[in-house]
């Protein structure tokens, strides 16, 4: 399979194109790095992604950014900012995407715990997990040519509990590694409409 | 209690007013009727309304547009219209409404059914109700004050059917009078940070 990995130079990103590049061909895309560089906030730049690439099996996105505060210090304008990115970043390659998606390809897109298991500090995070899990299940039934979609949503990583273990205590962590298998499945598996839980 | 319904003369809303009133006092709003007029996706619009209001013992939001279209007829405009409306507009009357709200107040926003059970034209209503859902998980466990959030998830309703039937084929329909007992649950009630499910 051809799969682009958007966020390729991520902690789990990286992951991910280890495990899927021992079988398949990767092309890597992030803001500054990879093959391929793109702003998952215009949608010009990822058109041109995509056509630079050409047809394609599957996308997969592990990228997003999102602003973590305590409810009385967000606003309208922080609570966007995780709209535009994560959540409108991630489906808008969906959308400018499909067209690219050869005949039973796939999108894997990434939520996170915070959705279910809220912690403080992380109601923007639960809003735009929640939307992108839910996209996924919608966006499941609508998807032509036999093309899937599920989301990867993984708890705290390992790798991020030197910066992350104060909004996390009690949270078991995962490896980035153990993370990569969940896209895997939604790669080279045939589910669809799924929300993978990944290390909870 | 003194009770604000945003939304106030739409189906719901109009059966919420019933109920609350027997028992309560009401201040309705909505865009264009009621005690007070509102356009939830204006900042001043809604600051404003509180203003007038002054301290108030729960805010309940039956109101929101979405836009409803097949996958491949969406764009990122059509979604932004729904984060605007129905997810940042209720957001918003959270993060507005706080200083105004009495200790032990509480927020009741409204979501449905497609986030979890979804229908075709339906991703931008999944996305959003699956946000407004999980932002109520997360801010039930950050807000100040004894303050509780719940969000209520109609399925489709009777009142509706002769606009949205071909839609919803196989729900069951259920009556604003009896959606309007969940909203009761959650502003005379003592729960926060759930999802009531209203006839489904």
């Amino acid at each position: 399979m051809k799969i682009l990995i958007v966020g390729a130079t991520g902690t789990i990103g990286t992951a991910v194109v280890e495990e899927l590049s021992k079988r398949h061909t990767v092309i890597s895309a992030s803001h500054h790095q990879g093959d391929l560089q793109v702003d998952i906030t215009n949608h010009n730049s990822i058109l041109e992604m995509f056509q630079k690439i050409g047809q394609l099996d599957a996308v997969v996105a592990t990228t997003g950014k999102i602003a973590f505060a305590k409810l009385n210090e967000m606003d309208e304008k922080k609570y966007q900012f995780g709209l535009n990115h994560k959540l409108m970043g991630q489906v808008n390659l969906v959308l400018l995407g499909l067209p690219f998606i050869n005949a039973g390809g796939s999108f894997t897109l990434t939520s996170g715990i915070v959705s279910s298991d809220p912690i403080l500090y992380g109601t923007s995070a639960a809003m735009v997990n929640g939307a992108v899990e839910a996209f996924t299940k919608s966006a499941a039934i609508d998807l032509p040519r036999g093309i899937r979609i599920n989301t990867v949503s993984p708890t705290v990583l390992k790798e991020s509990m030197d910066k992350y273990a104060d909004y996390f205590r009690g949270y078991k962590p995962v490896s980035a590694k153990k993370v990569a298998l969940a896209y895997s499945k939604s790669v080279e598996g045939a589910q669809t409409g799924q929300v993978y839980r990944a290390g909870w």
